[in-house]
């Protein structure tokens, strides 16, 4: 009889494969005291083994880079950033001179930053913890001589079995063997589950003791919807398994034949499906999944994991290289959108007691004029390469919308100057994502010309719930009917002004939710590249007109469950 | 001719006295070090500093404590805890150990503490290096025979001035001598402003070197409205003053003749009149002040500055003097509504990245029903000695209310079948201050008895600014469209159920916003007892239906701006 071990599900999906496990190894390392004449050695040994961390890094975070998006990639950058942190090496190399080997050095400095982060509450700091080990455990290893764990060098389907996936364990995992992962620790924000997810690899996490459970070879199924683990399968599961992962492959083939095709509902309702992306480096995911226009694209991107700010020029070309690529389809870039969880070290801003209230986004833009001209300039002169919109984000109040609209037309004016050449005009749009923006849609639609629903901060702030917050991640619900009246206020307020209304946050990717706002009327969904065909394809099973019910059903209810009882409901789900 | 200096005005009202320093004494304590024969002499003098220290503190404890509010009283809490602390005790013997002085070694330890914390970002750790660099400052002038500043001394109309006002200094301010403060530091959230505008003592602050410019026993006229400072002033200043001050003196008495009267506006709607309070200690001001009721009884307080939890009895014996002293008007009690800004230390809750996003008020009650059911058992026990209406906060979704709902009935249950009686019902309301309960108001005022609109999260949230950020205050804006559509949707609901609707946050203390809160059909206003006589007089002389029109028009502006002007059009005050 297999034996079947439940723990929470991370990732969904269903994955096979045999055994292979990261361990966080136990390096045994000796405090016995050195000889004063060994402590030019042990620096030196010490010295050497970050050159050699430097190397290992940099080629990680190329290959990384390359394979998985500039997020994960991040990973290595910070790592590289503390191999040459003054304060680390100097605590190790006094540790050395008070006549300790140089592992159990950076043992000793690496234990002692932990323990200062540690106590420290914000989940940055707790980050930055597990960085310090994982940079002070490649350290040791590079010492003694030990290979970390690789799966890049794995060539046959493998489950990944680990205590908790570091970091970087956890970047590496871009390899088509890794079929799924279990983890004993490891919450759904933890950047293994969001790296899973991205990479569609079922996760499985919380189960207490695995390592105990599993011998490196052990075949086992991983269920990322259920949550089940399948230690030893029988041979009629091993089938049910591999039915599953051929009606996946057939399915992929099918979507093909979506592309070129328009996206209509059966009523013949039209929507814009547009993708999102981070930059250039997204834009073949972008064409070959045949989006029709970019509905988001980040630019924070440009401005993070670097020492200082991205010049004009640089954001120029980076703006330009995706306007080209998509030729007349319509790129809409959201100006910077830092503070909340996103930090930018180099610029030292204050540290803020609820920094997703606090001065980020727009609002940093418009106290910080010229780091924000500098962004406008950059995008007025990639509009003369392409169907440019720009999108101001965390608007709260009509005034910040007209000042940030205010400067965009100052520099374009400015450049036409410079040129001595009339442009067109920019199409100039903002991102509700603030209930109040919500609230006064009708307001701010007399001024802009579009709208896209940041449905990520909408829930957060409407619901009182920090998004990335676990104890609260009950109430962050993208059905409750509160959300839901504000969405239906927005497209509403565009509808009644000739504006179109677009949505660009996870709801834009979830069929429950497409249903739904297809019924409230919403003119465009930005999704992730990948799920541009599946959605087209979702969109042509829905008819409008029914979706109209469901939405207004939807606004009367009591709670966020009763939402979804109602979509599935009318989906047929149940 | 008199000097102007114009700064920020952190409190209105008008002052006039001669100015008293208030010095952080640049003491000047030797460097120089101690034979190791003196370290015994100097720990004892240590020692005794601290002792010292002990006894000040208490008394100042219990004399602000008479005085001002338990809020500031706590301060000296703090103090008294930190004089205890075994590692700041550990610290400074060990610098005295090493041969320092006691006073240096007191300076080195609190400096050490003090960059510590200072590093630290959030506003609860900076408030702690000023504690720290106060209690220093203390037993270093104990060592020294140095007097601290004591304004309880004082005997004639002073003006203090100061660098930045000490947590210390602060809480002393409640003397009838200070007529105001000038101060060069210091944000309309720090502590010294909180508590002159609780005391009405006009406060301007953010005048450089405001040291230099006074001498002690100048006259001058502190303006808190205009921000402005006269320095010297003349004759005819002198006059206008007296002046102001003699009509304040005759409006005081004037107010008088409203104890008794009913709180009606021109065209006869009758509007409740109640009073927010902290506990037992606030019934007489409530009293006093002929308030109608309790509009918010804020249990928090009974488990702040302690080190542990209240027990049921302890809670009973609360409520019950609130209720009897009540006597039949009606009292709503606010179950704990911690998280936030308001920590618990003793419950050692992990930190969050957002707090006021976070587990906060009702959503860690649920989680922690066994202390919510102390509470609630209390309040069961309580409401046969009056007329208790319990009030549930920071409630997002139906389905919380409902959860918070059944386990005070199952306690009143469980209390009835003790003491084989029935209790009459106990009316239960929600407390409004997210925009999501706003939004779903029609859906939950099926089932709750009544609303409080708690304003002050209410705006933070719909306008995603944190309310004690002073890099976004500008957003945290009462007059905004889209928190008065709240507003209104709330008192909407309320009616159209035939449920009453009030307001407990600072709102309902404004004349502006009084106005039009009875314009969309507010029932109930809860404000500081101190103010309940000048808002009867305030809603005498205020129509209805003049109002209702105010009220309309101010939902379809554009800013907060333009609803400020309507409503000063509207009450003739431009």
């Amino acid at each position: 009889m297999p034996e079947i071990i439940t723990g929470k599900n991370l990732s969904e999906g269903i994955g096979f494969g045999s055994v292979i496990i990261s361990e966080q190894a136990e390096i045994n390392i000796s405090d016995e005291k050195i000889e004063s004449s060994q402590i030019k050695n042990e620096i030196k040994s010490f010295k050497d083994s970050i050159q050699k961390a430097h190397i290992q890094l940099r080629k990680l975070r190329d290959n990384v880079g390359e394979h998985l998006d500039e997020d994960s990639a991040a990973i290595f950058d910070a790592h590289i950033m503390m191999l040459d942190d003054p304060g680390f090496n100097k605590l190790i190399v006094e540790h050395i001179e008070n006549l300790q080997k140089a592992e159990f050095a950076i043992k000793l400095a690496g234990e002692e930053y932990v323990s200062q982060f540690e106590t420290l509450s914000s989940d940055y700091m707790r980050a930055r913890a597990l960085d310090i080990k994982d940079v002070s455990q490649r350290l040791i290893a590079n010492i003694q001589g030990i290979e970390l764990t690789d799966f890049q060098n794995t060539d046959e389907p493998v489950i990944v079995v680990a205590e908790e996936l570091t970091p970087s364990a956890s970047a590496q995992l871009d390899t088509k063997y890794v079929n799924g992962i279990i983890t004993a620790k490891g919450g759904s924000t933890s950047h293994a589950a969001i790296i899973a997810r991205s990479l569609n690899i079922p996760l499985v996490s919380e189960i207490d003791n695995i390592l105990e459970k599993v011998t490196p070879g052990d075949n086992l199924i991983v269920d990322g919807f259920s949550g089940d683990v399948i230690l030893q399968p029988t041979e009629v599961e091993m089938a049910a398994y591999s039915e599953k992962e051929k009606m996946k492959k057939e399915r992929q083939n099918e979507l093909k034949e979506w592309i070129g095709q328009e996206t209509k509902t059966i009523d013949g309702i039209k929507i814009n499906l547009f993708a999102n992306i981070k930059g250039p480096e997204d834009v073949n995911d972008f064409l070959n999944n045949d989006a029709e226009g970019v509905g988001l694209y980040r630019t924070e991107f440009l401005y993070m994991n670097r020492m200082n700010l991205p010049s004009e020029e640089e954001q120029f070309q980076a703006y330009k290289t995706v306007l080209e690529a998509a030729k007349d389809k319509p790129v809409i870039i959201r100006t910077l959108d830092i503070g909340g969880d996103k930090e930018l070290s180099y610029l030292n801003l204050p540290k803020e007691s609820n920094p997703f209230l606090g001065e980020r986004s727009i609002r940093f833009l418009l106290k910080n004029e010229e780091l924000f001209r500098t962004q406008l300039r950059a995008l007025v002169r990639a509009s003369q390469h392409g169907n440019l919109k720009v999108m101001f984000p965390m608007i709260t109040t009509l005034d910040e919308f007209n000042r940030a609209k205010a400067l965009l037309i100052e520099e374009k004016e400015r450049f036409e100057a410079e040129i001595k050449e009339k442009l067109e005009e920019i199409s100039t749009g903002i991102m509700v994502e603030t209930p109040s923006a919500a609230i006064i849609s009708d307001q701010l639609a007399k001024y802009a010309d579009f709208f896209s629903i940041g449905s990520n901060d909408l829930i957060q702030y409407t619901m009182a719930a920090d998004r990335l917050n676990s104890q609260v991640s009950d109430l962050y619900q993208p059905y409750h009917p509160s959300v839901l009246n504000l969405i239906n206020k927005v497209i509403d307020s565009g509808q009644k002004n000739n504006k179109w209304v677009g949505i660009c946050g996870e709801m834009a990717c979830d069929e429950k939710s497409i249903a739904l706002l297809i019924g409230f009327g919403i003119d465009e969904l930005s999704v992730t590249s990948k799920k541009v065909l599946q959605t087209r394809d979702y969109v042509s099973k829905i008819k409008k007109t029914d979706m109209e019910h469901l939405a207004e059903a939807a606004l009367q209810v009591d709670s966020g469950e009763d939402v979804v009882y109602l979509i599935e409901e009318y989906l047929n789900l149940t």
